[in-house]
């Protein structure tokens, strides 16, 4: 019972606890009932069918029950799934608690916790931290637990907080490099640009658009809860610190098309787009090779227009390559062109 | 002295008050400071050469100032300007007043207030009503003074009040035409989908773009009035009709890539989209008309594609065919096939 | 037997009259002949197999064909369908018009002509008048009965003359409001913009596109049946009236990608394809609220960019905002701000 | 005398027979008089400004004159320019006639006349043949003195015959190699592509577009005189033969976005396209060419997407390449490779 | 025995060798293996399942085998399948060569080597003669077997010498046209552009790309040989003749975003680039009409904008039209028009 | 004379030496020769006219000499421009480099080389070494002296290095925060990706593109060495490790519309063109920033969509921000929210 649904292999027998994500009624060609179930647990999604439903089932077995299923792993069209031969809801004793059963950001929410935390305290201009401090008074345990996105990069539980840390540790090394920009700034911006999405999804669990969201965006949506921090901390919202932050904030999508309502115009802005891209290409392409043996071509990426990616044949060279070089052979300078 | 300053013909002696909208200092190619300056009046824009400006003149003809100008209608490189010959500031008893030289929109401010109380009375749905004559009360007489864009569809004074109430009555019309259309939804978002204009512009006159208006937007400027709005009358954001009225406020460019953070998603929002579109296009036409003689092609419009568009020949058509069949000649008809 | 195809609910017994729009002979997996069957009334189409046919069934239920179904009303991957128990061609006495079973225009014919006959009395141009006449004069039959195309909006029968008919009723309310249109030309395009599809199209019933169709287009077709008329009432084809009205019949996509061979380069050109695409658009997103409930968002809409569309909760709201403000309650405008 | 404008080089004495292309009266910074001529011949055109112009020179000098210019051959800018000293009117005994100073094809009217009726002869097919008859006897003169365009290809006298004419080579060696395309559909297509222009064009001299070529297109132009000889000839709109001739005209620009009003989709319609562009092209790059040194970049050509054109230095290399081998040395296929 | 697998009717028996070109093991919904097969001949595809597959069937059935199929020509959503009554791999004495099985160019190996043969006779300039002879020492063999690629056009076996030399034909017939183009240049880009795929590709048989095709592309693969020839050769990068066949290669895609790392900039280059599209078309075209029966329309062709084509009704006419005008009955040109 | 020449004020007299970049001859309207001269140091470019050059005068002021010119700071229709009272070639015993007068990149050759050095050891990888080591070895001092463009990002002396290093820079940070980038490979790709700009262009003074620059363009430059080398070293071609340098390097413009012939499809290819873009808006941005005063709005940056800056009014802010949080504010984490 340790294998995670992801983790069987063609054939093999299937004994696992699971929560149920989808649970559609169909008909078979010749008018028969049966269930079109999803199964989800930390390792992702199977689906599978439960053939002659009765009613009794089609009310027992409803999205958001955990469940615990037998059968065997077959697949159709080339896609994993269970050919149920047994199905139930848990016991007594047994999990019950969906959190346990949905993906999740690769970090402990209390790291990501602390990592916020260390952030905040990097931002010492006093409009920006207490702008950035007032927010997350309100929404830091929703940042902290909600994903990133409904699918695309970063679309598992405590995804947001992964994802804006991700870029505040790349916004510090890059203006380490870059003394011009203002640190500040960009690490304000790489706090707040996406909590929008707090108002915008609807939680880490079954993740779907609010009408908020759908109606209004999650640039909007963040700017919107900037402009009440704004007025409830006395500040005034003509002062240009306030500005540029707002306007960090509403640029980071970097082109109009893709729902910023102006396109960046200060350097900051600009250069905290190009972080925000650059981590989600990495989560994606990162989740796509994970998917794909060395030697081989991953499946295509949707939002990365469309592209597949080569994984290189030589696990090792990667892992040696970030190495430096050993300092035992010490080399002369003049003699290495 | 009743003349405009575009009503004189090439040739034509100049003898006329106007404001200063631009003065340069410039060098000719052998080294002599002259002024280019910039006059306008109602009619609109003329340029002209001030020749061998001492220092007193540099700092007596400021942008801005009242001056009294006489010379001669010439032309370089086919642009009408003046060739000056006489420049002085207006005296006591002479025009002092920068807002009787700048273009207007052809109503009177009184008309445009009626015109804005009316409308008002028309949205009864309570929460809207309240919204709109809550941002009224604060921005009413800048609305009814700015004008509706820096350059392009009704950049003149009032500009902003004729453009917004000659949407709503479009929107009147066609909410009459089409009875599954919110007819409130659609006044209160004609009337306060450019209301972000206040705040991105700096004024009437002399009209420049704002540090807010450049990092922020009118977009978001008004959704930004309007969260505030709500907060002060105690509303929640959270109700679908606040929402309904900030969406299709948002969504009026139609395109994310022409500055909406989001597309039309209620038939409301795409109807104001399309009555934005067609009186700024109304607008432009007009005004490349007027400059256009029948039978001829005008100017290319750059926001219209850049395209030239012809006047017919026949002004008498035009004028005959808006009156409706005369009375008098009762028609049978089955003749009419 | 009074209910129509789209009113039965899942699990309903059918029991109806039906129009057979499609037929096609297919074959299991194991390799019987069966009979994948569109059946469509009024109310819209609905699909369903008919299992081990028989040679003579083949022959039997061929498209157009009026039939008796009975069954159950099931689904297959989220689309209703006719789970068929029996299936006979319709006797005597039965319905045997094809006419009868396809989905029109909310308005009935006779009262289209009515408008049409109103409109044409409008047009007091003489040029435009004559030539508008001539044309109706020929194809007024396919205009009361065709649909304005195959797919998209309009797509039922009578949809020409319903959709042609709306965009003369906006035109003339616009044409109110800017007196600068020329109201006759804005009359005679709307008539006769979409014209030509009475040649591109085969008909109301089971439409296709006609090899006309397809190798002209029904934006050259009507322009080629200008032509004609203006050489059979002797017309000068240099005219200027004559070569406004065809500009605006050509120009009406406003696009040359839409298949407008020039752009819009007078007023009314512009303006008629501004109206073509708000009557197109109104006619799809009140299509799509239809089969949406309120507080829902509609399955995406193609040809408005994919876009959903969300019905707002309160369907009182729509109704009630319709009404003027109450007479009875006179507001002093001081107070209103 | 007999050098031609553009052959003579800076600094050179000038004393040429011209014609007034342009002659626009401007004003000196200082407010004088003078007027903005260009002079052409064969060879091309060239500016030149006649200082202190009294108002005797200029109701004399008027577009269309023919003139004596006596100067020198200065620049301005770059561009090579007159610096007039003498300027006159031709007198008895001089040349009159502006035909002879315009740019014109490089073959002989009577050849083109020649190789049109050779063509004509090789389109056998009845239908095809009696419609480029009939349309070539009421516009031969002017399809063998038109232009094909105002500027960009072939926009010189004659143009129109040498450019359809050079596409008729084309399609009959393109349709030797592929004997699956009807070479009479492409040879017919061929003569009428561009026919329309000779009514969306003024002339050879001073070419400007009219207003049925701006409102209407050559595309639909031409369509309407098919449709026209149509009518005339008793066929019938809808044979097969005649619509695939509109069809292949009509789809000539392969695009809509360049003015077709549909998309080639018979195979004819799509290679005369091709080779419409080809010829194009060809001409483009051959005039650029032509005004480049061996081992120099030309100037960038506007059509052809802005590129810059490379000319390879050894302009023998060309004319050798185009040679065969020579005969007297055989060679043994086996020792190729 | 004779016929092809898309030589068989629906409902005929079939009884056929094949190739397998696919072989995958799925499972039915109730969870048994069965194998979905691809069988090919030289007339195409086509599909079967093979029910009830045992562990032996799927080990002996295997992509590359060659089998002997018996069954029905039947169909399943409109698409030709066979239903499989037996299955068994080739005997001594049947067919075992899997290049007896798969699609070819019309025209034998030995007739593309000659005509391969005679065109580089044609490249008489020295620098491009030894390149070409350079590299087609080496890769002769893949050239004369290769398709031109993996699907669209010319994917078939012998496919790019098929393409190559069908380009060098219409050079020369382009060349003869239009004496300013370099033929040498042109032939020796007709015959290298495209010859990277023999990297690029993986055979004639199952044709993938592979890791070097993916991540190299052909054009850089073909450049990449050729600067490896002007080295082996003791050539100088520099000379211009080096560069512009380099050039001519590079370019041929026209566009960068069709892979050209740069623009044609020579005329040359130009004109191979449209060549390279016209063939590519034709071939497109003429397999779509060779599907598609007169006075229908073709099925979408993906890579020419998935445009459907028409093919006309009289298939005589076209073999009419290519035949010249009989001899026999002499016109008078003077009653041409 | 410490002064340079952008350092001059408007109406300051002006001493100075300076590099001659461009002398044009050119006519006055009255047809005198005046010189058209840009005058160059580090600071930049300013342009200035000498009235009445005589012929010696026009013979001496050549291209890429050096001069002393005194005179005015003025300006021409708001550009800043010499008025030159006096100009003269340098004598012995003044500077006659003209590299001392052309600008550079703000770091020092040695230091760029000391940190190539540093580079080169960080690629432990032996085929990357010895791959760049080869190619350094040939082109290292064009390497340090060479711009990495004609115009746009990093048009000065050394640019290439400086920009080069400044990606790998950037490459060991982003590695370090995604140990699954191999950091050899990005280092690699960094130093080599804009090598071909050493033979693209000519050289750090006057910069222009080479032939081969212009016809077979940098990207492909680099890959034709990269393919020497790999044949110089005895290297196979199908080594994976080749093809992913190759790849890396072809890939780095991100899209074939700007010129790569392959999309990025390893994750490395992907990020180095990421930091490529970074490293030059980085650049382009920061050179608008200390053009414009704060509070002040840039020039349009043509190469970043034409989008102006804003530079923040508090020059402190950004300074003050770049600092940590001082350290004798010990803050309690608890209280942050």
């Amino acid at each position: 019972m340790a294998k995670l649904l992801l983790q069987y292999k063609e054939n093999d027998a299937i004994d696992a606890f699971a929560l149920l994500k989808k649970a559609e009624v169909r008909q078979t060609k010749t008018g028969k009932d049966f269930l079109a179930l999803t199964f989800a647990d930390r390792s992702g999604d199977i689906s599978g069918n439960f053939w002659d439903a009765s009613q009794a089932d089609i009310d027992r077995f409803q999205p958001g029950q955990i469940v615990k299923v037998e059968g065997t792993r077959g697949s159709f069209k080339g896609t994993p799934q269970v050919q149920i031969s047994k199905l139930r809801l848990t016991e007594a004793g047994e999990p019950t608690s969906a959190a346990d059963f949905i993906k999740s950001a690769p970090v402990k929410k209390d790291d990501l916790e602390a990592e916020l935390t260390d952030t905040l305290f990097k931002i010492t201009q006093p409009t920006w931290n207490r702008l950035v401090r007032h927010l997350f008074k309100q929404y830091k345990e929703q940042f902290l637990e909600f994903p990133a996105a409904k699918v695309n990069h970063h679309a598992f539980a405590r995804g947001l907080a992964f994802h804006s840390l991700s870029i505040a540790r790349l916004a510090e090394a890059v203006s380490g490099l870059y003394p011009q920009l203002n640190r500040d700034l960009l690490l304000a911006g790489a706090l707040l640009h996406d909590l929008g999405k707090v108002i915008e999804l609807s939680g880490p669990v079954a993740t779907e658009y609010t009408t908020a969201g759908k109606l209004i965006g999650h640039i909007t949506l963040v700017d919107e809860q900037l402009v009440l921090a704004v007025h409830d901390l006395g500040m005034d919202l003509n002062q240009e610190d306030v500005l540029l932050l707002r306007h960090v904030v509403l640029a980071h999508h970097g082109l109009q098309e893709y729902g910023s309502p102006i396109r960046p115009q200060v350097m900051e802005a600009e250069i905290l787009h190009q972080l925000d891209e650059m981590d989600a290409s990495m989560q994606m392409m990162t989740g796509a090779m994970e998917q794909t043996a060395p030697g081989e071509w991953s499946k295509r990426v949707f939002a990365l227009d469309n592209r597949s990616f080569y994984r290189p044949e030589d696990g090792q060279q990667v892992a040696d390559s970030n190495e430096s070089a050993p300092a035992e052979q010490p080399v002369d300078p003049s003699s290495l062109f």
